[in-house]
């Protein structure tokens, strides 16, 4: 557990899902492998538009890949048909082939409601014909270290 | 075939969807499935924000639904991760129980391009707890006639 | 339409899906684009072990890909939950880079019940940096012809 | 962390998924929401092969749910398409209102290969129009609290 002050962190990336009728599921709730599609393509855009690394570039030019390792997460209220979640997304840590993240997603039209879900995750890096992970390319790993400053910045 | 001068309406409703990971298949390109869920998604968008009946609307208090009961479609252009696509949808028929539609993909940074597929649908209403198609609701009828005025008022 | 004596040729591959959780949307029926990948898993199936061209070999070692170019649907019955539905596929015609398909699910349990859905399907070869479809390889050729013969050897 | 000496009960249930093409990505590796849709079919399978309560039974009659409210999961192998996979599910604890589970995937054709991931979750029983979790009816928690048993004698 962390301390609640880090909640109150500027996310370094946020974005918005609407939730519709293909991620639910017969009892009207989001079938929860497609919070995973949703929190996938959170991790997507943010590494386009605020790393300026598009998944098309680094799995295209740059041969390589930013497979998930490890996923902890806590559902904590079910999300309906046509709600609209803000997914938070945080940098916990920079490693050297890897980084640590915290993804929540919450009700975008009542941010003081509890959260649908809260995750850590841990992404690394590979190249496609090498097995295991790499470490990050200067320019993408100095990328994430900024992410980091962003928050701390706005923590102080 | 409908005439090459059909192809100039305005679309009824247009919307874009990006490319994402979760969209493509081994070979790269989308995996057709996919383009399904970004159509349902866009006849989802249309009925809630152009004709005013949500699908949690439709699902939840109505009781009601609106199935897919036929579909022909061609693929004529593979997509990539990364690329924008506008749908757009016109409205062709409006009968007593169901609607004729046509959606086609096109890239959103070149309209000028060949469309990624063209495909025609037929969509019902249904009631739950009745088998088959019922009469479309007055208001839903107006709602869906509305959309075609909308397109031969352009087309003149 | 083709006449009803069509219907009565063995099909070339046939085999068993059943409707899970993940399958199903908010009304308790099949989300139609999860038929298209119950479609997409018995080409795929049947490639392997009646052609014996697994898509591991093609989009692999062949470094090819077979994609759908077009589809022609009819959703007759919805699916629900728990239905055990069996997959029949009918090689319509072989041509010199392509093929034609007709492709129909049953209930597996009472093969006398209607049809949930009726499509045909063209797929063509593909190579990976080539625009366009190719001729199939001559040894997949000749599998995709023995296909159309069993059929016919059955139907005399 | 448990003692190795755990690993050695006999799962609870096992059953295979083959590694598809719908379960691919463009690095030709599963996406990991697709591992969850297979975690799901596994539970699915395993409620209604081994407890004798359906997911159709569940949601249907007893107008009730088993959602997933927490995950833990370490993705350590690839896994590629074609890939043949054996899930087998471990209960951990039968609780009130939740069980705890430990599901891991490894190859089929070679067990003594490491695992592609093992993850624990935690599954509560929800019923229709009741917020938050509920007792687990008296049959399924028997039937639930055999599964451990099983493991037990297999144990010792």
């Amino acid at each position: 557990m962390e301390p609640a002050s880090a909640l109150l962190l500027r996310p370094a990336f946020s974005c918005r899902h609407k939730v519709g009728f293909a991620h639910c599921d017969p009892a009207g709730i989001v079938f929860y492998p497609r919070y995973f599609e949703m929190v996938n393509a959170t991790v997507e855009e943010w590494f386009e538009t605020a790393l300026g690394f598009s998944f098309a570039k680094i799995h295209g030019d740059m041969a390589a890949a930013v497979p998930t390792v490890a996923i902890n997460i806590d559902f904590r209220h079910p999300s309906r048909l046509g709600d609209v979640l803000e997914f938070r997304l945080y940098v916990k840590r920079v490693g050297r082939s890897s980084i640590d993240l915290r993804i929540m997603a919450i009700p975008a039209d009542d941010p003081d409601e509890p959260d649908r879900f809260t995750m850590t995750s841990t992404l690394v890096f590979t190249r496609k014909d090498i097995a295991g992970s790499v470490p990050w390319p200067a320019d993408l790993r100095a990328a994430l270290q900024h992410q980091i400053n962003k928050q701390d910045h706005h923590d102080t």
